[in-house]
């Protein structure tokens, strides 16, 4: 790989924490796939080789180790030396952390600040609040208005929110801010019947909550579990809802996007205050990044692409998808310049503009 | 191409027969297109240059033989002669024939297993088995009985079913099993006004007829002829039915889902009772076969991915889908190797399992 | 780049004319991106990367130049020349000019032919038709046939129709001519309200009357600017309006398409009356042109794919268009016969068609 694509310092823009226990073979496995319960061997796949690839080396084994030599040898190392090991690996500046999933799993963000040897800040989940709230037993009148304050007190210190509306309801809802009445109505209804956040309105209403509290917001777009209907989560069905945030002063960032991502690289074009990512592609896809990268730059303007690794629960996963990115950098904008469609000055700097440069630009990255 | 890939024994998990007669041009022309009625030179397609590139030779003619110099040889040997060469120089281990199209145009499967010196295994069409159900007369209160009853005289040697959902109405129906009064119903008014099966109350039932029947339900899904709408045959569609679908023990099967195989693939990763494949397109796009399989490698796991042609009418083609498929495996899983992404020995057996291991364990593969 | 690429002539089927300002940095880089209000730099994107590497040899500059050097050789040639120097290093030899978007501030028809050294044609764009016909104060009752008979008068010398459905209100609209009696009442309502043509109805209607007139059809599909919902200018969309005009005689051309190219590359496999192009693509993603032109040919009959740069005010554009489509052509093309895939006859045959062949087919080229 070309030396400046080693060096690139990385801002990962999304990703969660890493699990503590120590992980026999089916925990291991369940965490290499999108499958609630996977059948078959979950090292059988791009992910999977990539693991074997990149992660064995710095565990000192041969690459392409075999499964049961690399968890073998991860646990005679111990989950935390192994962790240490491949966080530091990935070569990152800062990470900035969704922590409202399964966080009595994970390790805290300090402790993960520790073992990256990096900064990290949060990301607020807004329906994670949104569920705080309504379990305070907060009056259905008066859920808004609690919401609104509870966010502002959970993100004083935070860079980011987030929605998962793609995982509980899809895209397709209107675009705008909802009513207040429907906002009480919905409260009220829910108060009722409890359970997670699914409704449609009060859904939209946590994410209006967000792009006003006027951090940059990002939504979960793109492939992710079963939870989700994928056509659903197609980033173009928020086009209306960009039009409807043009004016607001908030940055609206797209996750993930694959297989959407060209969709998403022009909106990224078209809309001035739209950001997006090929995060969790680029971990899952292991030796093709370089093509969803070559997708994603077709249309999009270079300053609106961030790198993430939308990492959860093992460290293998922030360094499979810092290695896919470095690699696919190379590849790409290294053949620019081999084929002399770019200078070699000018690829240097987009690829750090990427890698962290536009991250710096759009959050407070500590 | 590398040695592994020219050896590799496949596993047609689905395809049709092969036109008996004597074709002259415009009859080989309009097989070599999905359009009803072609217009311009059907060989002007990526179809056309992979037939003269691959088959010229098996009849004794240089690569890229002209259109009618391969033609001519072809009447010369005669069309039994030019079958059994092209068709055993595909390298197969077995044939999963659907057979419910155009029958009597075509060589019956002792025929073809004959002409291509493998075994021969039934898939059957469910719309099929349901418009023969409906032509014998049965009262339709008694058409759903009749139609379990039939299906289970028609599958007692066969491999699997299969459904075409997609060409008769497309995937927009709700996933359930439909109720048995809405069936009747439907059978009632089909019963009145004839024709093929078209009814969507009719499709889903024939397709949860497929499921309870317990044999791997193959789908139609992605590009075809323009009796289907493209857009209404995206695999993605059928998420609902594959949660339906995902506590029977019965075998999901996506079939072709060119354009949509990205989307496909996330099926297959999250839903353990799923396979698919790529087949239709590795013969239509010739030499881009290497890209489509990339891009359905990128998330499916290797366990769940099939070889087939859906070759039909014309031998050539089972040859094309063939060679299309040992030269993308060599020049991406190859690939892998030769960038020190993948062991060659894990890219070899993940190659086998493609080529005919997962059918194997699918199906009960003669 | 392979000299058999270099010589191709050119028909660009559809593009704009060029801006006759002397241009300074922002009126320059807003016409780099399909955004109306661009925030950062322009430059920063393939098509930046493009012009430096394509336009500034032409301009007398080092190859990767940098903008602000690009910009003020720019005006130190003058505009004139350097418009005359782009457009003649494009080796066209036909334009088709679709003049109906902001025609004021664009060079005349004539002006355009002279600097570009090659014939232009008009192509009529319909919505631009039927506006002039409403300002002209005609009754609603005769707004049908006053647009005919305006259309048969602006066509008389032109080569296509083009329709802008896409823009005004996308492809969910019924595929068949409307009423008369609809009609009537949807120009009553427009005379009434005024404004730009977008009642689905009206715009079905000069969309028919276009097909009607039996010059081809040309209709924007995929990306462009965000005045549109880019799903809902999905040209797959269309495949009930295509088999709407099958039997009229009238060529429907889908033009642009990304990212939706494979699908439409299907559609023209399927009809017979379907071409397409993959223009404002070339232009837009630099170096990747091969990569889509490649998909484009998938499935596509060589005989139906049409180049164009649908480029607009910058004479860049329809230079970088242009190198990109010869780029795209070695590579694609020419990697086929270096893999043996094609003979180069064949191939050059190939490229000759898609780069002029077929629209002089097509078109009454002049």
């Amino acid at each position: 790989m070309t030396a400046w694509a080693e060096e690139l310092r990385l801002v990962d823009h999304h990703c969660h924490s890493v699990v503590t226990d120590e992980l026999d073979a089916a925990a291991f496995g369940a965490l290499l796939t999108e499958a609630p319960a996977p059948a078959g061997d979950p090292w059988d796949s791009m992910l999977g080789l990539a693991v074997r690839r990149e992660c064995a080396p710095v565990l000192d084994l041969p690459r392409h180790a075999p499964p049961a030599d690399y968890l073998a040898r991860r646990r005679e190392l111990g989950a935390p030396v192994a962790t240490r090991r491949l966080l530091a690996a990935t070569g990152s500046d800062a990470l900035l952390v969704d922590h409202g999933l399964r966080a009595a799993d994970l390790l805290g963000l300090d402790g993960l600040s520790t073992a990256a040897g990096a900064p990290v800040a949060e990301v607020v989940r807004l329906e994670a609040v949104a569920e705080d709230v309504a379990r305070s037993g907060v009056r259905p009148a008066d859920y808004a208005d609690a919401l609104v304050e509870e966010l502002a007190r959970r993100t004083a210190g935070a860079v980011a929110c987030k929605s998962i509306l793609a995982y509980r309801h899809g895209f397709d809802v209107p675009p705008g801010r909802p009513a207040p009445a429907e906002v009480a109505a919905a409260a009220a209804e829910w108060s009722r019947t409890g359970g997670r956040l699914a409704d449609p309105v009060l859904l939209r209403h946590a994410l209006w909550c967000g792009v006003d509290r006027g951090l940059p917001v990002q939504l979960h777009t793109g492939f992710g579990d079963p939870d989700e209907d994928l056509h659903r989560a197609n980033p173009v069905l928020l086009t209306d809802f960009c039009r409807a945030t043009a004016g607001t002063g908030t940055p609206i960032v797209l996750l993930h996007c694959y297989p959407y991502h060209r969709e998403a690289a022009w909106l990224a074009q078209v809309f001035p205050h739209v950001w997006f990512d090929v995060g969790l592609a680029s971990t899952y896809v292991g030796h093709r990044a370089a093509e969803v990268l070559a997708e994603a730059l077709e249309l999009a303007p270079f300053g609106r692409l961030l790198y993430s690794s939308d990492a959860f629960g093992l460290p293998e996963l922030y360094l499979v998808a810092a290695r896919a990115f470095r690699r696919a950098a190379a590849r790409v904008l290294g053949g620019w310049v081999a084929e002399d469609q770019a200078a070699e000055d000018e690829v240097r700097r987009i690829a750090a503009m990427i890698a962290g440069g536009n991250a710096r630009a759009l959050y407070r990255v500590p």
